[in-house]
């Protein structure tokens, strides 16, 4: 009499980065295809990441299953979940063609168990890490060769902006010219040890409304910006040579101007779009106005703001200068939740004048919570399984 | 004996004008040659007017003085007005070369009094309007011949968009390409009778603070915004030829959308500058989004949202739709200022949903006055002065 059949599980977690050259734009939309090159800071996992748990077993019958945060996930209708869940499949088969003492994993239903250590609400490229992590979990499982510059083709077709998140410090993700996107992958420019002293303020601001999807809004940018070609064609590409340069001098004027100026250039193609797209509100520019008193105060760029396709401000910084940025921030914010975090909690309040009463008075009613966090490595492997010994989901 | 010596005097209204296709950024900063041809609409000068009376005596002595709403302005040191009293007193030389018979004003000390019937501070564009009328009344004064097609070249170096105010309806300001400016003038489209119904709706915003001033801004954008040279080379030019053509057909939908998107342009070129330079506040998203759910309303384009610099709205609209865009608004911002103007009284508050409670509650805070106007004419020449038959300014 055979036991039970065995319950194969991997578990990984991924963290959330923020570009400082935004992708925005598709040139394929079924493979994922971005109009141009982008790079991004791998943030801590301390802070912000997404834990997965794969399994897979002859116990399980049906459908591949992902629970997210609790709640059972529509993959079977989700073509951008399944063509990676098919890509890793596949590599898994030519592994176990190559080698008959394998479990035919690729033949058994996967189970997928995944939690955000963040509200998904707070409009922080939970997608990123969570396509990221699907992705790592599920190669871990099916023990893949593959490296991440390899799973970051697949990671892509889930989420563009996931297969930066396999790799940890600075990721370029790289355009690419092939049709068949083969050549449009993610690459470590730099490791996170290489300026480990770069930190990330997250004020989460509470939007009036959901922006638009910023699938949707790409495409409309495309299509309708008569800005943006300048934008995909000349102005990035430039960009990001000289962002690259900067991250390997460690010269942070230059990376914060570069990185608050494709900011700027992302939200105004947007705002070019038609009809135009909104990411940005009062608030977030009275966090740029912060932004800049910082940097008028000390006479040079200490800190550089940038904007995803939401309200929310990420202020990079060196940990040099953190109580000239975050200090200024914890002493106009000093009750709001957040500052118990990582870094958060080292950080002295600082008062200092110049920022107009009108800005201080928009960030004391719009910012609901802030995240101290800094620079960060690649996705990691753990042994807390959120699927137990048994095949049930288990929440942590 | 001889009476007192004789009080020359002319007098003059001018239109504002709100741009549908922005100006912004000079390729020569001291003779305000544009880096792209514009496209205006005059307004009606019953809602919006700058007044001003040239004189000149014998009587009068030292530099020539202006009264502006009251307040002596220093104009000696303003080069701007230094060059248009220059070129507009060489041209009445001229006239005295030629004919002994006239007396030489040309020669005399000019007393310039001018007021508008709007509040400066509201930031409609009282420059336009105030050069113009400058221009305008010493034209007047000295009965040069010249037509307003060549006083524009005058007025245009006093302040740029002021060259548009020198006629009625649908005016172009074409950039020109030569050096020393001669062909950079303003030229009638159409006048105000070939589309007479059409309305302007300005919700006038107050500003947080004052806003970069338009002269530096442009200036920055010209030298620092990477999105800016596909503007002044390719897209304006290809809107103009569009919106002229709307014009002409008296087409609203194709206006309205181009003067929307033009709009647009010029506040994402401001956004793409360094340092970023912001007009549009959450104000003005919310009367954006008052027009589109308006436009979406009547399934088509029936009122068009243009910011200048500044958060104030302008929304054009034809007499047909009052009820479906001013009626709206009016139904919002019953008790705000203004309803009792030109055409305000006339409008039935028209409620209807749709717009979402944040937007509504930004536009009753955030709304101090509205104007209800329409396109006008060009500027008039008045017989009521603001100097009288003494020489003293007076005020009306």
């Amino acid at each position: 009499m055979s036991g039970s059949p065995q319950i194969y599980r991997a578990s990984t977690t991924a963290p959330v980065n923020i570009a400082v050259i935004k992708y925005w734009g598709k040139r394929d939309t079924t493979l994922n295809l971005p109009t141009n090159s982008s790079l991004s800071v791998t943030l801590s996992q301390n802070s912000l990441r997404a834990h997965t748990t794969a399994s897979a077993s002859e116990s399980y019958s049906g459908d591949d299953t992902l629970i997210l945060n609790g709640e059972q996930e529509d993959i079977k209708s989700s073509k951008r979940t399944q063509a990676c869940l098919k890509h890793l499949r596949s590599l898994r088969a030519d592994l176990e063609s190559k080698n008959a003492s394998l479990p035919n994993l690729s033949q058994l239903t996967l189970r997928l168990v995944s939690e955000n250590n963040f509200p998904t609400a707070a409009g922080l490229a939970s997608s990123a890490a969570g396509f990221a992590a699907l992705v790592r979990a599920i190669a871990d499982l099916y023990e893949l060769p593959q490296s991440p510059e390899e799973l970051s083709l697949i990671a892509r077709q889930g989420s563009g902006s996931a297969c930066r998140s396999l790799m940890g410090g600075f990721v370029a993700w790289r355009a690419g010219t092939k049709e068949d996107g083969s050549d449009s992958k993610a690459e470590e420019v730099a490791p996170a040890s290489h300026w480990p002293d770069l930190r990330a303020l997250i004020l989460v601001v509470s939007a009036e409304k959901k922006g638009v999807p910023s699938t949707a809004g790409m495409q409309t940018t495309v299509e309708t910006s008569t800005l943006a070609p300048a934008r995909f064609r000349d102005i990035v590409p430039k960009r990001l040579q000289e962002i690259e340069k900067a991250i390997h001098d460690k010269d942070f004027e230059t990376f914060g101007r570069i990185t608050m100026q494709d900011s700027n250039s992302f939200h105004a193609i947007c705002l070019d779009s038609w009809p135009p797209i909104h990411y940005m509100n009062d608030v977030s520019r009275a966090a740029m106005s912060a932004v800049e008193t910082a940097n008028r105060k000390a006479g040079k760029i200490i800190a550089a703001y940038t904007f995803d396709a939401g309200p929310n401000a990420v202020i990079y910084h060196l940990e040099e200068h953190t109580h000239l940025v975050a200090g200024v921030i914890k002493s106009i914010l000093p009750w709001i939740p957040g500052w118990e975090g990582e870094f958060g909690e080292k950080i002295q309040p600082n008062e200092f004048g110049g920022l107009e009463q009108k800005a201080l008075m928009t960030l004391k009613t719009g910012v609901s919570r802030v995240i101290c966090t800094g620079i960060g490595g690649a996705p990691e492997k753990i042994d807390k399984h959120l699927v137990d010994e048994g095949g049930k989901p288990v929440s942590l």
